[in-house]
């Protein structure tokens, strides 16, 4: 069962932070399926009701937490050029995978997903549909300047993208060589039949 | 502490089939972390004598059933071109990572690495070497037709060949269309700059 937050009540930004931090560092350490509203409260330093006051249940909660790691990540600035665009996502994603905490987390909600449909829904809908729209108006941007094909497939061109960096950091584990980025960057650019 | 094999015991095909399938089964439902050698002896209808008959340690004993049932299924046969190669590849890829019980299987395990590097080298050894070492050699055979560039990345295009599957079917789990696998056939092929 879960609870609605009480609405009326001021919450603390310092908090929020400091749950936030202990949510991530949970997450990291037990992983979605062990982890609990005590262990994340008292590593915050406060009380149950601070976190429901917040969010109405532990899906909620880590929802909330991851979508917002995740997702302002994936905002990547218009260079200019798809060249300049791709490598800027690439390191953008690089960095979003093997951030410490994260680098454990990911792969754990994916298993989780694995077992759960409602939490793969739930990662989806949060962290997957947000950074694909972010990657699709990058996409966008090259169609209009005239660098890639308007017929381009961009639900192919996506996976492509996101994939090798996920498989590379977090399944092989074989952190890639100093022009790794830049040669994805060619060989995508090859993929795509892009004229840049 | 682990036990050694005692060597001199006749091992029963039938019993080491019932116990893989018991492996597989629990893998699936509970996970790597929470699985006992108590659960997998209780499935397969044995003692666990029988498991240690076989294996020295629940290590020992998942890695062999897992890569057993992996790296049998990157094997490709040649089919005297290099669309042709892809195309059987990423087909068994398909079958590999869609298999209803090693689909929630094979991400728990990446997981489990993640957090774990001792099971990130065991995974890598025993699933990830042998299974790059096919598709290596699918590339070679290319690189002697004269379909692809004898300078190939062939690390970075083991990456991109198998990562978009993974990624598609697993984090995603958002099922291809019909024409996918040809469509990343074709991709792949210009991503490479084959002379096919």
């Amino acid at each position: 069962m879960s609870r609605k937050p009480t609405g009326a009540a001021v919450l603390q930004p310092e908090v929020t932070q400091a749950i936030t931090e202990a949510v991530l560092d949970e997450l990291a350490e037990t992983g979605f399926g062990r982890l609990s509203m005590e262990a994340v409260a008292k590593r915050a330093g406060v009380g149950k009701s601070a976190l429901y006051r917040r969010w109405p249940s532990k899906h909620d909660m880590v929802t909330a937490v991851v979508s917002e790691f995740s997702v302002a990540r994936a905002e990547v600035e218009d260079t200019g050029s798809l060249r300049g665009d791709l490598l800027l996502t690439l390191k953008a994603l690089h960095e979003w995978i093997t951030h410490p905490r994260f680098s454990r987390i990911l792969p754990d909600l994916i298993a989780e997903g694995a077992r759960n449909s409602t939490q793969a829904d739930i990662m989806r809908d949060s962290i997957g549909v947000p950074r694909r729209e972010r990657g699709e108006a990058m996409f966008h941007r090259a169609i209009a300047r005239g660098e890639l094909p308007e017929d381009t497939d961009l639900e192919m061109a996506l996976d492509v993208l996101a994939a090798p960096m996920y498989w590379r950091l977090v399944v092989r584990q074989a952190p890639p060589g100093p022009d790794y980025l830049e040669s994805l960057v060619e060989l995508f650019l090859r993929a795509l039949n892009a004229k840049v």
